[in-house]
């Protein structure tokens, strides 16, 4: 999927919400957890009842992980699940992988060829030859961590480079040399929704790229703030919400829950859509 | 296990040799591909016969992930293997992970709690509540990618900061930084081979902690540089060999190459322990 189908999806569903299935096993509701395949079978009831409103979903992969290999056969089954019901919806391994050459390769195959995922999370610490191989897959996405949304992101992320480096902070750096690297086309920056005033900073000199967003909901960050401050002429934004729409309510009703919290989120979306001229 | 059972480990086996399991489905001796479990066939034929040389164990997850569910189950009985075998053997899980701090929590609870690794290579571009989760386990290690081996380990990790953020290279200001988050006996370091004249510099800064050194062999590196520049007064150094052991041979005789290959590894380290009086 390219930037201009994405587009197309958003104005479709009239929102930007990616739902986060961080379906962490201790926190799904008990009845479930008896099942075969509890976190499949939680995710294909979040899936029916908010992929009406989401056009993407990002499992991050170390909630699958924790369970061993019957967490990946759950997570491979949730993404067949989700490309079955809809194979314009976009797909985020939350991965945050990041490895030599050799082995970013094979992650790329493994993500991409493997299984159906669309874009892969990656850390850009170790440079450009960890990300490239996963740039040479046509309508495939690295989604690289620019500035993220936790406390800790000030250690390192922020620091500001000397002159003889470029001068910038090194999340601009990132941005700025790896934006070289793809095009808009495959290339997407993690920007955290609990420094929104960093987001218009950031969209000044990136103007066109797509942002995934995590941080809103749980982790205190709101959409009017992120959208005033990132969107852009084609919207340009994935809002990540997770728990706060997943794990809204933990009973049997889990799903209804989840499906009115995922039609808040999206009518939101779609009222600042209109209001900014994208509908 | 700590910094002094790790020393232990070395001076018994006399060797500082990890061996890292990449076992790349695609280049293991062909009469194992039709095997039912060919990775752990593969890794049992290589551990019998080279942990009689290894003080430590390296399977990097990306050869193991890239075949869904039946590489973690593999994986697994990898590890549960080796420590059957020798309890005493360090595991390391080259992961490179690094997430906000209750995804962190999770990974540290799936290798350290499901698995039996003792320690776990992250990336610490998150900052420190992604690394604080791996720190909370007795005797358990967050292996820290400080200098990488891969040839864009300059686009980032080496550049230069401002006077303001602390006037270093990044790398160095992650190593100084994260020193204070653990100790020596649960962080160690990577740092590549394949830049030994910086493997100096670090050690005049961080004299007391391990380092774990990948790119020697196939990358490039060699055991005496590493060794002139790394030892420390307890060593302090796990020098990761991989492919020229694994795949010094593809044949049939596949295991017999890999204990001749490991043989002279530690055959030099011993050497060299011996030579800086270590043992």
């Amino acid at each position: 999927m390219n930037y201009s189908e994405l587009f197309e999806q958003i104005k479709l569903k009239r929102s930007f919400l990616c739902v986060g299935l961080d379906s962490d096993f201790d926190l799904i509701p008990d009845h479930l957890k008896d099942t075969d395949e509890p976190q499949f079978q939680f995710n294909k009831s979040i899936i029916d009842a908010t992929c009406e409103y989401a056009v993407a979903y990002k499992p991050n992969l170390a909630f699958y992980e924790a369970r061993g290999a019957q967490g990946w056969i759950e997570l491979e089954k949730s993404v067949r699940y989700i490309k079955e019901k809809d194979p314009s919806i976009f797909i985020i391994a939350d991965a945050k992988r990041g490895d030599i050459g050799n082995t970013a390769k094979l992650y790329a195959k493994a993500f991409f060829e493997s299984s159906l995922f669309d874009a892969v999370t990656l850390s850009p610490y170790m440079g450009r030859d960890s990300v490239d191989p996963f740039l040479s897959y046509e309508g495939k996405w690295a989604v690289i961590l620019a500035l993220t949304s936790n406390n800790s992101a000030t250690d390192f992320e922020t620091l500001k480079l000397d002159a003889a480096s470029g001068g910038k902070e090194l999340y601009r750096e990132i941005i700025e040399q790896s934006a070289k690297w793809g095009s808009v086309d495959n290339t997407m920056y993690v920007v955290g929704a609990t420094r929104p005033e960093k987001l218009a900073e950031i969209r000044a000199y990136s103007p066109d790229h797509f942002f995934l967003v995590p941080g809103v909901g749980a982790q205190g960050g709101s959409i009017e703030d992120v959208s005033k401050y990132g969107l852009n002429q084609k919207c340009g934004l994935l809002i990540n919400i997770s728990r706060s729409i997943i794990f809204a309510d933990r009973t049997e009703l889990f799903a209804e829950s989840a499906h009115i919290k995922a039609k808040e989120a999206a009518g939101q979306m779609s009222a600042i859509l209109f209001a900014n001229k994208l509908l």
